[in-house]
């Protein structure tokens, strides 16, 4: 038995409120159970998806038996041989454990044995990563984060095969292995492991499951709580641009799960993000669950973990890919690893969604331990329903008052508006105030261009973040929202962004044909206030729902504005001439303007310029409120780009020069269909006529949408007052509007 | 009883030497039989598929009968209402009639009567349509072909319910309606129907089809014979720029028959007109197959119709999309109505090939008909097996002697080269003598651009073809083959080039593992011969098969030589260095290169330039044997093109200057593949250290392919001798090689 630290027990359960008895443990106990394990050992052979699942992963880890181990001295980035073996030794074994518990075949502890002890012999006299770009290099990995990633996995592996290593054996691992690899990851790195960030959550879960599996109370203590005296300055910078410290900074695993998590459960740098925390997050949860189940991690903040599972499933589009808010890998999706845990999970630890299980069974597999089994009993009890998303609000930062995400939803995904509000995300987040994505079912209609890098692709700088996430996907001219004086919003400071958010002013989607939302940002430009309000509206002469986009400015100064669309698919047509340069020059010197080609420049129709583009079979319009004294811009991305490490996007931009107060308002319009395979056309023309702004002052905007029959629609919204008992009155083109509530909307 | 015209009736009848008996015919017997309908009605309810097929033209036609009947006045280019209207009447007019047949629910006679009395009551007094662009303007449309695709399907309508109508409603439907709708697209309009061309053979079709509802001798020999005099001068260009008569031009639907369509099968246009024509060719024959079988025309040039089917599925990749040759719109398939005619009618008055029942599976629907109950019925009797698409040569020209097509498959489509040495093409033909592409199962690794035109996308130049089809599209340097002294092939001249044609020099797949096509081309570049060599291998060292590609030049001149890739993805890495410039020039002035930016321009290394890119989630690499004093030219499309109507792709570019003899050779190696939702990047690096030319002269090229663990494999090509059975001899780096046949291949 290793010696007992009797202080921070008998603090943890004074702090905790508990009474401790020390137990001795019966393994495994951390993500599987002897009597979860018994169970699913009754049903092996009746239970189909759960079967296929344990198959599956049966002929993984038979084949990478076959090829023998290796542990390579590292030295590669993420994209390189060491770094992908070395992953996938975690991995494997991982499942490995899961298959010996099963399978009751040696073979397996066999396996995880050998690789354990390649391990210890090598991790002994192991030094740092000779990679040297990480604040908090690794000793595996080239940086700790990975090193973390591992000890997450094998904790696991380690729990399945503990019973049957001698104890000398087990003293000889826990002693050379898994306590050196613990405390390098923490009080060897306090910059990485007691901040508040998905580092650290990773960090403080890979201490915590050995520390379960040691049944070591000091290593859990310092998971739960951190390290007490790390010693860091305040500030300090890590290789993201991430603040490490700030001052009253808390630390430890439950701090780390009080802090990203807004009380709806949005984790605050992003569902990419969120998906990758996700699995510390829970496992360790699990873990916890298991062996801790007093300390009730999974209700800590009002089950705020369970609810993560669902906020990260809503922020989804139709083909369950993430949004890409944020820094956010294109294509990532709930069909990857960890949200099949989180799915299966927040199924059988939380309330037995049946919504859950049609998630589960897209992902066609499950966990080898007792949750998958009762998700994969659920589905072959046939108790499974659709996985409804509907629109949705959530609130950012650590009491829900910082902002927020809002998601409007048209018809069975029909329609989906991505609308930011919320807090700068910490060092992943981007400086885009307001705004906004959409997407008819899973396909972009107006894209967010995500992040600039090929993670774990060794030849794109190793893997890592590129040099254009930094002057590219972060800048504001990058997403599709208001620029001034071609600056970023906050001057592109983190320092500056991570202390304000926008504020939302009104979400109702009470009507399923007007869903609103408006939100204001006054920090992002000092002197300057921006209020956008967004509504997805279906009007019965419309084919399709289309989106309102009108964003008010408010300034003491007068400035140039830039306001882009960065549409997908092919030019088809427009109604205002433009002319197209002989050569491509650069929009600009910096802040994003200097990736940006200029394909074409045009004067923009004295009151409603359309322009029409066709992508992935469907049409759509942009129509926009504009005076000839707007400019319009068609631009590429791809300006100062040698390596080739952007795609080479289009945009169109709306320039408004030398103005203070002014509105930039616009339709969006999904229309019709084109068919390579019958070739016909289908409705290609947009049904407005004519966009006006008939009203627009501090209190009211109103539009008015004519369609080309003749007939109008109008919308108004209250800017200041968004009280829904409120009455309003206004005079509109000699006509007097009464309504109650924050907008009005008449067909 | 219509007038007979005697003379034509027994020149016919002597001419095809067969005896004629006046017969009075019953109705229906175009594409559906009597005793076709009584075996369809007897199956109703027990065969799924056809059941399936039923009722969703009935729901189609159901829809557009509440919609009510338009025939509004002509107008329209083809991606305008009254262009789309008229197109959709005929096609569910079409439908109605076999639903009336099959249902025997007069409200499908009735729709289909008033229809064409609404069309009797129009044409009487039609002038041509106003639309000018055509050199053969319809009445309905723009052009006389789309009012012959009106006539192809509506006399299927007519025949459908020719019983229901009394005697005088049919004759003032014939005289006042089809015969006069007839004799405008034939002699009202020799230069369009008396042609080799697929106008013409729809056309022809158009005539026949309603000659065989009519009984109609005369219009019948008008269908097969053509015109006799058409007072036409040598020479007139059509506005695709086609060439409407030459010297001694066969005429009529046979002739059609004869001349385009090699003795493989393959149609001199390519697959994507292959597609568009087979439709009146087949539906034309199973008339007369039912009407006038002893005239055998499905037996006509060795069952060519039928064999042209088979040709057509080989054509396509692992997704059943043609591929792109010449004219081509990507993303047509043989999904398409005209396919599913195709595939039953080739099953059911072919072989009843089951391969062909899986393809219909796919289509997942099938002709109301015989040939779709047989179809049907074979699926639900179990007899479908998979479509084996295998390696294939076709060759091109009526005698099978003008050069031709070749696609070369490694495993299941696992890699599919497409390698093109075929005739011009007619019309729709491109300047690309020696152009290859190549597919990973459906995904272009190096691509074809097809055609410049949005079909039936009014906003796109009335959905026609674009300017920079003539520009860009057909231009040499679109493709990739080679361009000399920045000239097209044959100058771009249309008249020489349908002189000329490739000619093959070895097609060899006896070997799996080395697939070898070689061709030359004497013609493109007076002076110069190219000869070009592609081989895709299976070397056990390697992943996955890649593709050997020789381009070999003899000239009496010293050139300049440009080599384009059209890589299909986004730029991983490059071993040779490069500049990027500030702004994007066109590469050139004229012939495509005025539609080139170049995004960047570097020196080749010195033996062997390698270049990687990452492509729907595979990796590949191209690695082409270089000396220093090549450039290496990045370039993308989109130079002058002010309407967005060319896609912004790019290309790697080999340049060779002031150079007579020489090989590029070059290895396309897929590798690997990336997964963005598990974020494992498996295999990205190129397997190949080396690719040295080891021999070239006249006679031989010998090509060392060092991979990156050192071993070598050698490829030896004879360039002159394809003989299978001729002994070659070749000393190559101090070592003699023996061996038997046109190539040799060591690994």
């Amino acid at each position: 038995m290793k010696k007992l630290n009797i202080s921070a027990i008998l603090l943890m359960a004074i702090s905790l409120n508990i009474s401790f008895t020390a137990q001795s443990q019966e393994h495994p106990n951390l993500i599987m159970t002897k009597s979860g394990v018994e169970k699913i050992r009754q049903n092996l052979g009746k239970v189909p998806l759960f079967d296929a699942s344990l198959e599956s992963v049966k002929q993984e880890v038979d084949a990478e038996i076959a090829l023998g181990i290796d542990t390579p001295i590292p030295k590669d980035f993420s994209g390189g041989y060491t770094h992908q073996r070395h992953k996938l030794n975690f991995i494997i074994a991982q499942k490995a454990g899961a298959l010996y518990q099963i399978l009751q075949d040696e073979k397996y502890a066999i396996y995880i044995k050998d690789m354990l002890f390649q391990y210890e012999t090598m991790y002994k006299t192991l030094p740092v990563h000779p990679q040297e770009r990480s604040y908090a290099r690794g000793k595996l990995f080239w940086q700790c984060l990975n090193d973390s990633n591992w000890l997450v996995y094998m904790s696991q592996a380690y729990d399945a095969i503990y019973e049957t290593l001698s104890k000398a054996e087990r003293d000889k691992l826990e002693n050379n292995l898994f306590r050196p690899f613990a405390d390098f990851i923490s009080i060897g790195n306090p910059k990485f492991y007691n901040r508040i960030h998905n580092h650290s959550t990773w960090g403080n879960a890979a201490v915590g499951m050995i520390a379960l599996v040691m049944d070591d109370k000091e290593l859990l203590d310092r998971a739960l709580y951190g390290i007490e005296d790390d010693g860091l300055p305040i500030g300090g910078i890590d290789n993201d641009g991430g603040t490490i410290k700030v001052e009253g900074q808390k630390k430890g695993f439950l701090a780390n799960l009080e802090d990203p998590f807004s009380p709806d459960g949005y984790y605050t740098e992003g569902p990419y993000y969120q998906r990758y925390a996700m699995y510390p997050f829970l496992i360790f949860a699990l873990g916890m669950h298991n062996v801790k189940p007093e300390m009730k991690v999974f209700e800590h903040k009002d089950n705020v973990l369970l609810k993560g599972v669902d906020a990260l499933l809503n922020l989804t589009d139709a083909d369950g890919e993430f949004f890409p808010l944020n820094d956010g890998q294109k294509g990532m999706s709930y069909y990857t690893a960890s949200l099949v845990t989180a799915v299966d999970v927040a199924y059988h630890y939380g309330s037995q969604n049946p919504q859950l299980l049609s998630i589960a069974e897209k992902q066609n597999k499950v966990l080898l331990n007792q949750a998958g089994l009762s998700v994969a009993m659920g589905i072959r009890d046939g108790k499974s329903t659709p996985y409804l998303k509907n629109s949705i609000n959530l609130t950012d930062g650590q009491n829900g008052d910082q902002g927020g995400v809002s998601v409007l939803r048209y018809g069975n995904e029909d329609l989906t508006l991505v609308f930011k509000y919320a807090a700068q995300g910490l060092s992943h987040g981007h400086y885009d105030k307001l705004s906004f994505s959409l997407f008819e079912k899973g396909n972009e209609v107006i894209q967010d261009y995500g992040l600039a890098r090929f993670v774990n692709i060794g030849q794109k700088g190793g893997g890592n973040y590129l040099p254009e996430n930094t002057t590219w996907a972060k800048t504001t001219i990058a997403h599709n929202t208001l620029s001034q004086n071609q600056q970023m919003h906050f001057g592109g400071q983190y320092k500056v962004a991570s202390q304000h958010h926008s504020e939302l002013h009104v979400y109702d989607v009470s009507n399923k044909n007007v869903q609103v939302v408006s939100a204001t940002e006054t920090n992002a430009y000092p002197g300057t206030k921006l209020q956008r309000t967004m509504a997805l509206i279906k009007n019965p002469s419309f084919e399709k729902a289309f989106l309102l986009d009108i964003m008010k400015i408010i300034s003491g100064t007068k400035n140039q504005y830039e306001m882009p669309f960065y549409y997908m698919g092919q030019v088809l047509s427009q109604n205002f001439s433009y002319e197209s340069p002989e050569v491509l020059k650069p929009l600009g010197t910096e802040n994003g303007y200097q990736h940006l080609y200029l394909e074409g420049k045009g004067q923009a129709a004295a009151n409603t310029s359309q322009f029409s583009w066709l992508g992935q079979g469907k049409y759509y319009t942009l129509s926009s409120a504009t005076s000839t004294s707007d400019e319009l811009l068609l631009t590429r991305i791809g300006a100062n780009d040698p390596e080739f490490n952007l795609r080479r996007d289009a945009a169109l931009m709306i320039r408004r020069k030398d103005t203070d107060n002014t509105s930039f308002v616009s339709v969006i319009e999904p229309h019709g269909s084109y068919s390579p395979v019958s070739e016909l056309s289908l409705n290609s023309n947009s049904n407005i006529k004519q966009l006006l702004v008939m009203h627009d002052d501090a209190n009211y905007t109103a539009v008015s949408i004519e369609d080309v029959k003749g007939a109008s629609s109008l919308f108004i919204i209250a800017n200041k007052n968004a009280s829904a008992d409120k009455q309003h009155t206004l005079p509109v083109a000699g006509k007097t509007y009464k309504w109650t509530g924050v907008y009005y909307f008449s067909e």
